[in-house]
């Protein structure tokens, strides 16, 4: 029995768990679920004949503070439960489901985002901006998730990086996007649960920006690697690991920017580089920016997480002013500044942009409707590198 | 609204579901499951007081037929349900909870493998060739998720390819292993279930193979890509798609080769290409060997899916015996045949084996022990690239 090796496990799922799934059955129908109608409604089932109660918890119903709404599903005589929704605009949505106050995925749908320790079921209604985030028949890109040796960091770590149609055959270099996660994310995240290779596809096959690579570092300075990829194994995620926001990051990016120009053809100017994050990714953006005034032409702050600096011994957080000062002075295109306007993050970000004001530097600013608006990067890169848009 | 982004997704499972997540205390501790011990016996656990019956189905208890075993699970006065094993051998395993009959993963832990339409959670108990499936403190090769064209079947196709550590900075040329999947897999199955890239870095780290390329294709031609990742988008998958065994894909499959061989450094030689796969893998690396007698010295059936052929119509299952006579002529290094003997295709394997011996083909033949026993892919890139071991 020792030489067994995982692709039992391959086998037996499929030969012994099948037929479990087969189960799954009401009245002899397999169960469709979600189940996406013409008219946007959506109609949720699941089969769970012994549970007293079901509910639906999906992102587009309002939730109460930091809990997520949710709705009581409908038991018929066989034990299938439903719900069908309203009318939903196009958008990737989340849900799980409550069965007898148990959160779980739905049986019947295997698409699912991990977000830090949580699997969420998602659902893609189509059309309208939507239509970005969905594999359409246009020429793909590349994803490659590899290794690259971090001397500032004193480790190997592991990167995801996009690179667009045509880059393997061709001899062209590209402008680089330097893209960063929020806080509980890691170098699966935006490739996951951003969609970033399939906005990437979309925006150059629609001619809406010039092809370039996107590099996904781990910004988590105390992972080698995602979750289940590195050395520590498998464990549960927390939701901030240590060192995120500490500067050490910061301070240890140049080798990311060293990697990527040592590895691809890309055009290794200021004028061709962009660093842009989701929140924590936000903070990292900003910090980065300013602490490397030469580098980056673009950045980008969407939903910034410009919080208090609680490690003030390090020395990228020092003399912020006088760095943003020397960023100016260096000269950039575009400073882009994205949030919600209920977004918990609101008041901190306008503090930044009044800052920004007081010291003279030029930014563009979108402030959105919703409840923790984040700034899109399917438009985002449409401001860094088609400037004639 | 209408610019609201995938991003949102992010942002609210962040927000909202984390919330909910942070309900699964049991007495302000937060849930570990699986906790695997020392002693390598393993406890679940999972919160569902409102549940009447919690059973594990674990891929190391004793199946019946098809149905998979289960254990029940015990409830504490708060709620938790647990259950402990007795002590597990080193290896990959897959569980599932069926809560009050329903199938659920396990909420605590986020790792979890598709097999078609059923997403399961794994664990790993260390030790033995299991260190084989870690990601070890070793050299990393790289993976890649790209897509080529298919002339011959009139498709742009998504395939997932591994380096070895090394390759993009080097210039040597290696030898290739195509590996294909079995049925109801597609491109994302050896690297997610198969765990190839764990296993050849660490066989590559302990010299025991020569680094290779390993060429993993989609081998269902009704797909463009893995569920999800193609135009056709979420949908519900099926055991078996269409066009799988219709000799399609074998007769199209010199497309890949002429892929692999125009876009990386390799050894375009006979004796440095290798074909091998699992199950209907195995089927297909028949045909395939066979059908292109001067292209691979190294071939490899695992559990090979050896079945009475439905579609006579194609060219590709024309004078089996005749073609293999023509495949022994041209030489070959290995034909390796693994199969467990209480594997249901044993009968079927053995058959094939009588026909070789009836024909004078030569093979090394591994009878295992165990319920579905597939050989083992960590060895049999030592067969075929480490002729020394």
């Amino acid at each position: 029995m020792k030489n067994q090796l995982i692709i039992i496990v391959a086998a037996m799922t499929l030969m012994s768990f099948q037929a479990n799934a087969q189960q799954s059955f009401n009245g002899g129908t397999v169960i469709t679920s979600p189940d996406i109608h013409e008219d946007h409604t959506v109609t949720f089932r699941v089969q769970a004949p012994g549970a007293d109660e079901v509910k639906l918890m999906g992102d587009w119903m309002p939730a109460e503070g930091w809990v997520p709404g949710s709705q009581a599903m409908e038991k018929d005589d066989k034990g299938l439960w439903t719900y069908t929704t309203s009318v939903l605009e196009p958008e990737l949505y989340g849900y799980a489901f409550l069965i007898d106050g148990v959160r779980t995925n739905d049986p019947n749908n295997v698409f699912v985002s991990r977000d830090i320790s949580t699997n969420t079921n998602i659902l893609l209604v189509e059309g309208g901006q939507a239509d970005l985030y969905k594999v359409n028949d246009v020429p793909h890109g590349s994803v490659t998730r590899r290794w690259y040796g971090s001397p500032g960091l004193d480790m190997t770590r592991r990167i995801t990086i996009y690179t667009p149609p045509g880059y393997e055959s061709g001899r062209s270099s590209y402008p680089v996007l330097y893209l960063l996660h929020g806080a509980g994310g890691d170098e699966e995240a935006w490739i996951e649960l951003g969609r970033v290779s399939q906005i990437m596809d979309n925006l150059i096959a629609q001619g809406k920006v010039e092809p370039m690579i996107v590099v996904m570092p781990n910004g988590n300075v105390s992972q080698q690697a995602a979750p289940g990829e590195g050395i520590r194994g498998y464990y549960k995620p927390q939701f901030m690991e240590q060192g995120t926001m500490d500067g050490s990051y910061e301070g240890a990016f140049m080798d990311i920017v060293n990697f990527v120009e040592d590895s691809y053809r890309v055009k290794a100017k200021k004028s061709h580089r962009a660093v842009a994050g989701l929140s924590m990714g936000g903070f990292h953006s900003l910090h980065i920016s300013r602490y490397y005034p030469k580098t980056f032409d673009y950045v980008g702050l969407f939903s910034a997480a410009i919080l208090p600096n609680q490690n003030v011994s390090s020395e990228v957080y020092q003399d912020i002013d006088g760095t943003l000062l020397t960023q100016m002075e260096n000269g950039y295109e575009l400073y882009w500044i994205g949030i919600g306007k209920t977004d918990f993050l609101f008041n901190n970000v306008k503090l930044y942009t009044e800052k920004l004001d007081g010291l003279g530097l030029p930014y563009a600013f979108r402030e959105s409707e919703g409840e923790a608006y984040l700034e899109e990067l399917a438009s985002l890169p449409v401001r860094i590198y088609a400037p004639a848009f």
